[in-house]
């Protein structure tokens, strides 16, 4: 089954009925919960808190500007953030999610001479969006940490001399692992320009381990260091597709060639404004999170189900058995969790919603160890 | 003065100041609001009556998923869209705004053997897209009825035998014109697979006049015709971002290849669920449209000023002088129109605001006349 089918339309997945047909991407994330209304979303690593109160006011503030295509909220929005992290406006792009941006990415630095080197597993859109496009692809398994494994990454990007893109999740979707940041600097100080990092911290807000730090130092001087960010998690607002990469002016004026015109939408430019850099929705955002993996945590343990170290708002951890019927048991149940993620398909990939959820979770988990499912 | 610098960030536009630097494309349409609070917009073609209640409604019931993925509501609309068009849903893309539709297509169909012939002026989106990409382009100058010049566009598309992408906007952005439907079914009907035909359909609603029709029909048989339209104009959504195309299942499942993830947003997709295939909301959009023109065209024929025979949104009319200097005096009263629509410098794009507005710009033209401005 060619997976492209379903990852972009609602219209082709809606005509094929994704009930019967297992659980390619977004399947699940997207369509279950009109096959099952009620049910409690776990699979698409969203924020079960919602759009904050202000971003709410604000998306009702500016309904008399969707009619009118973007434009004033941009530059208010971006004023925000340059301010925030100490950038030019020459060094911001947004776009319509940070998929987007990662579109942008590929796209323009495509080339037969360019090599993408990715781990496995990672979150999937970069290989997605580079399967039309002309690269030799170099897949390099997680470390035994479930770190990317930057001695291999590093070996493959400079076997022949030629341009790399090295794609550092980070954390990393669906581990839920970091990568020591240290480490990571370590191999930009060294490497030659031609070795582009694009480096994707959608889940950058909620880590409060010490060895991790952003990439964004990096952008000032280095042509070839692009981080990627988005308003999807910490901020609730996967809805909205509002994301953005920070590089420098070189790499973000050869990235808007290949940006759709006018893609940041109003109402998200405006629930943006109303939250952008909101410490205490952040902190609050970090605390429910926190609670619902001690939830989940603490359900795992007893059961004695083996679970990877996560920094993230979901947590990928063993069942046992096959992957799908988990899922469609889960399923059953009103849960809706997973989606597979090639070759780690003795787990589950778990997003946390809020804690009273996980418990529900939890409370399901322990009666299909009682059936002898888990 | 690269133009692509200007048109994707609002980062880029911010930093560099607009106001000093003429009108670039976009400039006028998105940064004067800034620079110039309260001003009215006759610059974007959007719809001056905004969201309808149902819409706005809409967007509010719906706050409650602007932190999930789309997915549910893209069937939703999906369904009805289908069944409204009378087509299948694998033959339906939706994007963030019809411009998401064309990059898609530009994209999908880039090849160093592909001719794009394109009319001159047209909508720039598909030119500026291109750019990157290794299209041999061929600009046909619209006939002398401002029609696309079907002869000359068939002749170059003919030429050499090769693969070939006719762009066709119907009515043609910036002129507001239309190109026989009959003549183009004539052309489509006797056309190669090889020649593709991108119908750029944005302003479908509005025409009235009876030799004009949707190129719909050839959806079915004919991979080679894709028909692409908006909500932006009609449902006066320009701001939320949903545009879509259609056509036959080989040529969407190309497309999507393309398509940016998750990209139309819940709260687009609840206001397009909520106003989508609304006769009386399209009635009113015509309705006050029409009122507007009536209103722009008296006072043209008053001062003399040619206009050419709008079947749009908007209307292009002869200024005297400078357009440049034209559409700064327009701003400095509080009027926001234009842009450059090269070679048609002698011409002002003009889009029809509410009814009173068109009033007050009809009174400015007045003192410009009287001054020996226009």
């Amino acid at each position: 089954m060619d997976r492209r089918l379903f990852v972009r339309s609602g219209a082709t997945l809606g005509a094929l009925g994704m009930g019967g047909l297992g659980f390619p991407r977004f399947a699940s994330a997207n369509w279950s919960p009109r096959l099952q209304a009620g049910a409690i979303r776990m699979n698409s690593n969203e924020n079960p808190l919602g759009l904050s109160a202000a971003a709410r006011q604000a998306v009702i503030d500016n309904l008399d500007l969707a009619n009118r295509y973007p434009g004033d909220l941009i530059g208010q929005l971006s004023d925000r953030m340059c301010s925030y992290y100490g950038i030019d406006s020459d060094q911001l792009v947004l776009g319509a999610g940070s998929t987007e941006i990662l579109q942008m990415i590929v796209q323009a630095y495509a080339s037969p001479l360019r090599k993408l080197v990715l781990a496995e597993p990672t979150f999937e859109d970069v290989n997605d969006y580079r399967d039309t496009y002309p690269y030799d692809v170099a897949t390099v398994p997680l470390n035994s940490r479930y770190e990317h494994d930057l001695n291999r990454m590093r070996e493959e990007s400079e076997r022949d001399g030629r341009p790399a893109m090295v794609y550092i999740c980070n954390p990393n979707n669906p581990t839920g692992t970091i990568t020591p940041s240290a480490e990571l600097d370590n191999w930009i100080a060294d490497a030659p320009e031609h070795v582009l990092f694009l480096m994707d911290e959608a889940y950058y807000e909620y880590v409060e381990d010490p060895a991790y730090w952003s990439a964004l130092k990096w952008v000032h001087d280095r042509p070839n260091v692009i981080v990627v960010r988005t308003f999807s998690k910490i901020y609730g607002m996967a809805g909205l597709r509002l994301g953005f990469g920070i590089a420098h002016p070189l790499a973000v004026r050869r990235m808007q060639d290949f940006a759709i015109h006018s893609s940041a939408n109003q109402l998200a430019l405006a629930a943006g404004i109303a939250c952008f850099g909101d410490d205490e929705l952040m902190a609050k955002s970090r605390e429910v999170n926190r609670e619902a993996r001690e939830v989940t945590e603490a359900c795992l343990d007893e059961l004695g189900l083996e679970y990877l170290p996560t920094h993230g708002n979901f947590l990928m951890h063993r069942i046992s058995g096959d992957l799908d019927t988990y899922i469609n048991r889960m399923s059953d149940a009103g849960l809706l969790v997973g989606r597979r993620f090639p070759p780690m398909l003795g787990y589950n990939r778990l997003s946390f919603s809020l804690p009273e959820h996980m418990e529900q979770w939890a409370d399901t988990l322990r009666d299909f160890r009682s059936k002898g499912w888990v």
